[in-house]
This record gives C-alpha cells, structure tokens and sequence, in this order.
C-alpha cells in the first residue's frame, strides 16, 4: 500500500477497518473518493461526524433515533399496548421492511448467553418488564432471535411475566415462504410440524 | 432504510454511491460506523476530506502525490533513465508491489480509445514524448494493459519514438506463472507462442 502517497494509505488503512473491507477494496474504495467529486467527499465525511453525534437512542424503546422519541414511539398511528420485543435494531429494521406490524418495539441490545457472560442485567430487561407492567400494555410479541441465545431469553421473558395480567406471544417458526422441504434442517421441520394450524 | 434516524439514512445513502458498495452493504458499515468508537469514526472523516486536499499529480510522473515530486521520483534510487509507460496509478502500484522495476514511471492517465473518443491529446503523451527526449532518458519500458486499447496506445508510441535515440520495450505478455495450459486463452497461447524464448 506504500506504492501510494500518504494521505491515500491512511484512507485505505481507516476504510480496511470496516467489516467486510478488505485492502484490496479499502484501496479501490480510496482512488475512487479521490476521483469522486469533491462535494460527495465532503458530504460523505460529514456524514460519518453527524452519525456519532446525532444518533442516540430512543428513551421508551432503546430504538436508534435522532431524538428522545424515536419515529415510531411518536407515531400516534402506531399502538403502544403492543410490544415486540427483538434482540437489536437490525432485526427492527426487517420487521419494519415487512410492513406487517403496526405496534411499537422494546430493543434489548443482545440476548441472554451466559457462555458469553451475558446475564439479564446486561440486557434491557427491567425495563421491558417495567414497560410490561403499564396499563396501556396488552400483549408483548417476542421477536428474539430461533437461535439458543434467542429462545433462552424468550422462556426468560415469558417466566418473569406470567404475574402480569398481559398477552405473551412468539413470532411463528417454520418452513420459509417458497422454501424447498428437501433443504429444511430437522429442527426447522420439527417446529413446523409441531406448530402445523388447521384451516 | 427510512427505518432508521436520518443520519443513519444519510450515511447509507452516501456510502452506497461508492462502487460496489449496494443498500445491504452501506447498512452494515453505517451500523458498524455508529458501534465503532468515536475516534475511528472521526480518524475516517478526516481522512477522507484530507485526501481530497492534500493529494495531487506529480509534476514530472502524474503519479498520484502528496508534494510537487511523487516519492519515486523524488528518490535518489530510482533510475530516472528507465521510464515505465503506464496508463493509470494502480497499474503503477501493480508492478511496485512486484519489487520488480527501480526506474520511475510515467503515468499516460488512460489508453487511446476512438471509440470512446480519447485521442492522443486526451492523455499525457506528448509530456511522455517531451521526457523520453531528454538526454538522461535510455530506456521507455510500455506497461499500457494487453487488451485492444493498451496495445493501440503502445503501437502509438513507438511510432513517435522512432526517430528519438531512446531504446523502447513492452512487458512480457504471456501465460502466468502457475497458470493452467488448459485454462488459457487463444490469444494469450498464440502471444505466449510467439513470444517464446531459447535458454
């Protein structure tokens, strides 16, 4: 990479620190800022600063949000008696991208994992049951994760609950939609017979 | 994307116009960039706009540079006799990182390509033409690519050489080192051919 001038190695060093960036596209990434105009430098500079400082999270829901309310949680479309509950934004964003719900959110920011030192005072648990208890709260939907980690913290969720007079369900499991059943693993078939519905 | 704050949005936009970087991608780093510590993200920004200032063409090579001389030129070890005729920066920093080549270089900025309507003035030919009648100058090694362009543009320059005392050479074109027979093409197995050396 010292075939370059400085400027453009450190570039190259800083951009190769992205996941997924390799030197090889840290490099192509650079000369092609370099050639870019400068106006979309700028703006794109700019816009790596405005991130870290403007981008905090919601005070109800943990969402990431450019106020104290994120979007949704000061949307008077959206109910606040129904929360999904999910392990982080990203899984948010794919709930949201399927425009098949229209409550509100709880982020806990991971999931229960004691191998990895994960405890529930790690996670944004107390604040979920604190949200729980509220009047207005009907049903909590538990979005976690199918995995280990994501099922422990739903039978966490649904154990500290069971006092609280409030709905408790979990997004379905099972075959994909246009999934092929030959390709299906053996615990995917068993939850989706286990959980068959009639018509 | 609207399933984030603004400036996430923002940033996603911005760094999905770089190449090869789609929506998917651009979410990942943006998200990366809002969890990676302040400083990197601040180091990134910064590196990004000083790139843009502070890096210019070589006065004498048009490599990329960051002083009036690029580092090769400016070094006392680099034999400015042999000049090596590239088209563009990352050509250069293909054969530098061969360790190959101590000469300098001479960075045309393209290839002649009438289809495309680049003409001889449209690259950096006659400052080629204007070093290679320099006294100090023996040898120009061409290194444009193998592909129609490259090998119009070397053709170019040796016609206009000709009448200088300079010696004038094309890298090897051939089949690669570790290279399949099977696998290669027609037109590099005829060069190879044709190109083939006694011991």
């Amino acid at each position: 990479m010292n075939h370059y001038p400085d400027p453009i190695v450190k570039l190259i060093h800083s951009l190769s620190k992205l996941p997924g960036i390799g030197k090889k596209t840290a490099e192509r990434l650079a000369l092609h800022i370099l050639h870019a105009p400068d106006q979309d430098a700028a703006v794109l500079a700019a816009d790596i600063l405005d991130l870290k400082t403007s981008v905090r999270l919601c005070e109800t829901c943990f969402a990431l949000s450019d106020k104290e309310q994120c979007r949704i949680c000061s949307d008077p479309a959206r109910d606040p008696s129904i929360i999904c509950v999910v392990e982080n934004p990203t899984d948010m964003a794919a709930i949201e991208k399927s425009n098949s719900f229209s409550g509100t959110y709880h982020i806990l920011g991971g999931a229960l994992s004691p191998i990895d030192g994960v405890g529930p005072g790690d996670i944004r648990l107390m604040e979920l049951f604190k949200r729980a208890a509220l009047d207005q709260t009907k049903e909590i939907i538990i979005a976690t994760k199918t995995n280990v980690e994501g099922e422990a913290t739903a039978s966490y969720i649904v154990d500290k609950l069971k006092e609280i007079p409030v709905t408790i369900t979990r997004i379905a499991s099972g075959i994909p939609m246009g999934g092929d059943l030959q390709y299906i693993d053996t615990l995917t078939m068993q939850k989706a017979m286990e959980k068959r519905y009639g018509f």
